[in-house]
């Protein structure tokens, strides 16, 4: 048993979907910085910049704007990288696995098949229970919805 | 070139000690919580609980009691383990890379040959040069140093 498969529902977050698409169609749209700025920022936001270093200690980071034009620009760090199958990464650390300002989350990714189809289960980790209603308080459910629809249209738009 | 070997003199510590034994019992030094145990805590302290689950997203657990009995206990994550050539950890991640409730560090530990003896190159990582300095404050280069002459005791008592 992988030890980020043990949900714990204290202070993980889960969210399954299932993509009618193979397992390298849902991969691609994680790790291919022109995919993942089509989908992993809610609308009206958009990514406007992505870079991916795609290896344990490499960084992933994007700038997001809104349409009034403000930006933000984040940092994570991968942690484990198995093609198709799992990705994890987290913000508690940056490039080269460097301690980061603003620690919150850490996500695994977990691809599997299912009939023909890819069941995606992402757990999402945080530090306490107060940390995981944070979360969910400022629209958790909602944001990620939304990102995962983008994710099925994003998918659908590359075929197989 | 590794990220972690991307030295910044602003955030980061470093520290390099040759042992003379091979690069293996090191190893076993940093892996077996009963050799750990007797090194990784500076005197008058002592470790006197540990456990290892080397694997990236396993946990490194450990008590130190103090002269007066008081003790703490610690949590990190390992990040990548390599034998005998690198282990990478933080306290910034737990058991399954969950977020910490006090992140501070991460350590990169890289083991060279050095005619027949071998180099411990160990890189300290901090979110800034505010934490590096507090960790230089609190007493990083005298612990360090202590725990490494307790290293080397160590090895030379398991012999090649």
């Amino acid at each position: 048993m992988h030890p980020v498969q043990d949900h714990d529902p204290e202070r993980d977050l889960l969210v399954t979907r299932v993509f009618n698409v193979p397992r390298r169609l849902i991969w691609r749209a994680w790790t291919e910085p022109e995919l993942l700025m089509k989908w992993f920022t809610p609308a009206p936001w958009q990514m406007v910049d992505c870079s991916i270093d795609l290896r344990p200690g490499g960084a992933l980071r994007w700038t997001m704007r809104s349409p009034q034009g403000e930006e933000s620009t984040h940092e994570a760090c991968y942690l484990e990288v198995v093609a198709s199958e799992r990705l994890v990464w987290t913000d508690a650390l940056g490039a080269g696995f460097r301690p980061s300002l603003q620690p919150f989350i850490a996500v695994s990714v977990r691809l599997d098949d299912d009939n023909g189809a890819t069941r995606q289960t992402c757990h999402v980790l945080h530090k306490g229970a107060a940390t995981r209603q944070a979360h969910l308080d400022k629209g958790f459910e909602q944001g990620w919805g939304a990102c995962l629809d983008q994710l099925a249209d994003v998918v659908r738009g590359i075929g197989t």
